[in-house]
């Protein structure tokens, strides 16, 4: 974890204080499922349970002096934990290993992150919704291999990052949905000595789904879809990131990175407003993605658990899950804030002196009657004039001026032809599909 | 494509027959939804639907030697499927590009592709089914680290082998949902020169969902979902595979890769039967996970498309999905038929003499009213006995003749905790859990 | 391998008949080395040595029609070779294993695709030495972020590709050396039938080095070395074909890929140049680059050696090779004859009416005696009124029009600090040590 | 970084205490140069070198506050240091950008990095070659496929560890000369406000080698080689660690990791020693690994720079070397101390009952004038009985026992075919290879 690309809600998931009161959580509810199925005293299960709040503030350093001692994190808790219980301590673990603990635990700390994500999800997905509809109509080049193509709208590109990252939410719910399971199983996964009905009250009150089979350990291609699915999320980013990278372009200037007023650009140079935040995103993305193969590589344990594992997930649990938490919510921020420029995006689409309408004029004269070897042929020729000036002449004045066009099409046939509205008749129908309104 | 890693079906999808099939079917039936809503004559259409199987035999070398002059492959498609049809030839493609042919023929490639590796897993979810039954009671010892820990059975170790696989095969469909969609939305995903109801009726004629927006590509994130899905599910085979490895090692050998009677190992060596096909698959996993990365990096397409995806996905595409196919069969193939050796499981069981169920003798000296250190004492001396005699010594023998044990336990309850049924008792209910049913 | 993105001589070197050549060498080189120490008769070894080239043409269906009935490709090689041989024939392989042959031949392929990957690095390097030269004092705008900085040249830019492929260059040297190891060391390594001094003999006939200790096998992190520097070198493919996409885009289009005159666009778009040469060795290089990762996985095999690694190697070996050769030749190709227009250059580095300069102005008018400060604000006013012009006004202009400015700086002066070739002062310097020469 | 798998010495290297040290080294050297050529008065540069050692201790707290309010780093450490110094500090820095700091600063935290694993490796490599001649001739079965092969010495696999790990020694000299660069070129890399002879002298002073030529930035692929080279040595990590993973295996058993003697294992179980350092090794190589791909990814920056990297490189940078730093001590450690169990190790090349030793029987009675078929015929009847009476039988006995065998081998002949010594006359050759000394 690297503060600085951190937020404390989501650090906080992961902090020991999180970790030890889940791991209490558990121990508390397993208790209270044993006294109600009879496998130690009601009595004592009701003292364990009333007992749940009492840890807090949980002692950190106090836990790890005795782990230091007792070289076992679980039982180093236990014997903290303990304390603050009478002679109804003893019941406490009964029948578990450590591994139902840690593994549940670790659960619910994914879910915990999940559910931030989801949350991060939703506020990106709002502030998308909200700017795509405000540039609905806002006309843009659409460019294909970084080349001018045909017009789209600004709208439009927004609306298809929002049709991305919905689809993301729908993923990451799945993946939580996977990953919110809870085993307590013991040492092999038999049950030996606790009874499944202490695993399926704990996974109720813990809002997750009994594992339906594990080993010692829950199995890891449910971590492992869990990744790979923030690696997915993080190459959305990556998207998004880079178009605003390229819009900030100095020839592009499209859109900007906000910039305070009162911001200072790099000395001398106003121009220079460099798009350090979707930079930053692009390398975050990089970093959330390299969590997937080690991820998948974790899947192949031994037999019913070996540990490699365990220090993998110490490391992209908590950085995977954080970066892509500040990674969302950057991005959000970029968005929201994004500084746009229509008059630049239409000085651009007029660049080429309406040679992005040449497809549309060609079409016309198809439809008036010539061949279509001909009516390239007339298009080509004003065409490669409009090129050669960069963009100084414009199509629509040479095709009005060149008779054998003029005596297909008429110069009001000849200006429909290059009507920016054309391209966005099914921008409506789009917004439909995407949001489910179209206004 | 490595031949000796395929099989036909699969292979049969990637070849060039099939994606121009693909083509022509997006080609007829667009031509069909034009017709209906008069974007073209309505009689043409009717041509051009009627004329769906004309194009088989797919003359490929024909299409390719087009290919060569006019440096364009749907063109040059386009240009040889023509010749099966007059006049009406001329609306094929109307208000299309490229890409809205290739992107959703890669589409139904890689549903096509799901659909096998679906039938993969059902193949392989039915095997590990009747083989957990077969082994469902068969005891076998539990290793966490290697190390044996507490008995299991081998049924069992199929079942969660199963859980995994069937949870594979839900994602596989999820991801499976997610590609099959349909993008005709022209060069800019505008819909421009096309109306949406062609894309719509094309991809219900193909089974597909119509892309809610588009660029001049369908997005890729869709792509990197499915890959990753396959990484996972690679994973997962790799799980299978080194289990299979780790039991059929020399010091283990509690199954067998199958070996055939006449089939003769290594020169003199009966004993070298080497798990080489657990091994290739081994390999065959991390060569499928090696699809994932790349297909995360095609995501961040630059604006409305770049055509970096494609060189990666001519290479992913067929690679990942022929492998996976080959090596979801040679799986179940492997499972089918191992050997499965449950004396050598027992021996195994037994070679510690007794000491895996030191735990359980601990639980009863307890519950017969020792205090926990004295009866870890009691357990410990005869258990560091039974260890420094390699297994030579019995557990249960050495408790029996220590007066200070049976002044607490009885021979016969003695025995009882050296009972395996007691580990199995809960073995019907995880088989309810996992098969829906226990018997 | 994808034929489209092959090349002839490095395909050869993966196709059977070079592998079965190589592996005919390595029999013979050892049965030669046998005759001279005296494990064969010194005569039977020469008449194996005399029939060295009579495998030629070799015969790959025959040999796989023996491997379908064998099961075994070393064997069903020597049974079809050992037929150009007599009696002497039986002295073939005496002692050694198959690994011993697989892997000094895996070996001496990598080494040959090495060689040729080499020579594609040469002609790159002249290229760009070329072009660099062409280039060296031809202004155009540096950037940091996408936004304009300060002024390059754009032989500078080459420069440094060639500095950093001349490190690639240096790499691959080293992990040629790495991989060029030969092992003919018997089962398991321990030369118990087989004399370490075939395996020097072998190698020095074949350009190797005798590996100091193999196991069944040559050790893997030779391989991944091999591969994980393929990965740097299609990074570095992937940063110079990013750079001319970028230069290429409509916006900016200081450079394009080569295009032939009678070359068609997209239709009656003549500025639809797409620079799809680039795009593709974008996606080439992911390819590459996902050789890493099982390569690196291929390492921790089993004790003396477990197959995983052999499907791995049959897809990277070739895929990545080839691949990479492919990519390396299209790249030169794309620099030998890039369309480079210094006019557009200039253009755009005069767009923002001067403002690169206005660090240099800073100085001026800090040497010239104003504080820091009050230098930064002369500037700044001037340079915001620029900017906001977008680039219509110019800022000499301004300055020389500001009273306060030219109190300090005389025109003069101030012209100096708007000339370009300032910033270009070192360009020699930086040439010498790239290229050993400046002119 | 981990706390738990982190070393003080490495974690010092990337504390804020050591990169503002190695900032002030380079601001201060660069005056030192900028004296000596004149740029700046020499007094005054003479004045800042005296004030070298005045930054410590660093108030970073106090830099920080700066920070927050220049939202610059190298701007608020220059403004918190400058005090240290009278009116020369307005020489600090001069005609300097940022990156040339704080490229320099990582390249030189890289190469301190790299000098602890050097002498990390050194300290490995002593204890193997240790080791491996402390067990230079312990007889332990080579393993093929996880399936006894042929006898080999432990001493061996050690050697076998050393040469790979000198390999990796060599590969990591290589990087750290590769990443040892010095880079003060200015805001594009043209040394246009700054004198080559600057970087030269700061190159010199911190043992650099100057950047033949930089952009903005130092080119990425040096890191991306460099973690590429720490990715290989996890590999390298995996495999030693895997191995005695395997060797500590219940079933197996001839090593284990160092359990001290008061050391409680497992509750009652005294079996119940996990090779947990092993494991965690496992998972460590895996996630410096991880570093790989996103550090490949780091390479294709945009134009003269984007600060994309930069993220990725504050995590991977200490990540990918503490841990590996962790790793290669911890795995010294295990070497250092591995409990090796010869007699285990015996008891196990013992087990198939001399199958081992049929390879060579067979030899001998080819050699004795047996057909090959017959010899095998000989050897396989007598074998299978071996075989199927798992380990009961001895195949020598089984041999002497067979007229039609000791009609051609005498038993004294049949005993020398099942003498170890015979695979062990080359360790003396290997080790010489490996180690410059057999003794």
């Amino acid at each position: 974890m690297v503060p600085r690309y951190s937020r404390p809600a989501m650090t906080a998931i992961w902090a020991a204080e999180n970790r030890f009161k889940i791991w209490w959580d558990i121990e508390v509810f397993a208790a209270e499922a044993m006294g109600e199925i009879g496998m130690i005293p009601a009595d004592d299960a009701q003292k364990i349970l009333a007992a749940r709040e009492a840890i807090e503030p949980v002692d950190v350093p106090a836990i790890d002096a005795i782990e230091a001692v007792t070289k076992h994190d679980v039982i180093a808790f236990l014997t903290w934990a303990g304390e603050k219980l009478g002679p109804e301590r003893r019941w406490l673990h009964q029948g578990m290993t450590s591994s139902d603990v840690l593994d549940t635990a670790l659960n619910v700390q994914l879910a915990q992150a999940a559910d931030i994500l989801l949350a991060d999800l939703d506020e990106l997905l709002a502030v998308l919704e909200r700017r795509a509809f405000e540039h609905k109509l806002t006309p843009t080049i659409g460019r294909s291999h970084g080349i001018h193509a045909e017009p789209v709208t600004f709208g439009l590109k927004l609306a298809q990052a929002h049709a991305e990252f919905a689809r993301n939410r729908k993923r990451l719910a799945a993946a939580r949905e996977e990953i919110a399971t809870c085993a307590i199983s013991g040492a092999v996964g038999t049950f030996a000595n606790i009874d499944p009905r202490v695993e399926e009250h704990v996974a109720k009150r813990l809002g997750l789904t009994p594992e339906p089979t594990s080993t010692q350990v829950i199995p890891r291609d449910r971590h492992a879809m869990f990744f790979a699915t923030l690696g997915v999320i993080a190459s959305s980013i990556e998207r998004l990131a880079t178009e605003v990278r390229h819009l900030q372009r100095t020839e592009v200037l499209e859109a900007e990175e906000y910039f305070s007023p009162g911001q200072k650009g790099s000395s001398a140079m106003p121009h220079k407003r460099n798009p350090v935040l979707t930079e930053n995103l692009t390398g975050l993305a990089r970093l959330v993605r390299s969590a997937v193969v080690p991820a998948l590589e974790n899947v192949a344990l031994w037999h019913e658990r070996d540990i490699s594992h365990s220090s993998v997930e110490r490391f992209i649990g908590p950085d995977a899950t954080i970066t892509l938490d500040f990674a969302l919510a950057r991005l959000t921020g970029v968005m929201d804030k994004l500084l746009v420029y229509p008059e630049r995006m239409q000085k651009n689409l007029d660049r080429m002196g309406g040679l992005v309408h040449s497809q549309r004029v060609l079409l016309a004269l198809t439809q008036a009657g010539l061949s279509r070897e001909d009516a390239y042929a007339k298009v080509q020729r004003n065409a490669m004039k409009v090129w050669e000036s960069d963009g100084a002449l414009s199509l629509l004045d040479l095709l009005k001026a060149d008779p054998e066009v003029t005596a297909v099409l008429s110069p009001v046939k000849l200006e429909e032809s290059f009507d920016l509205g054309y391209h966005f008749r099914q921008v409506d129908t789009i917004f439909q599909r995407v949001f489910g309104r179209s206004a």
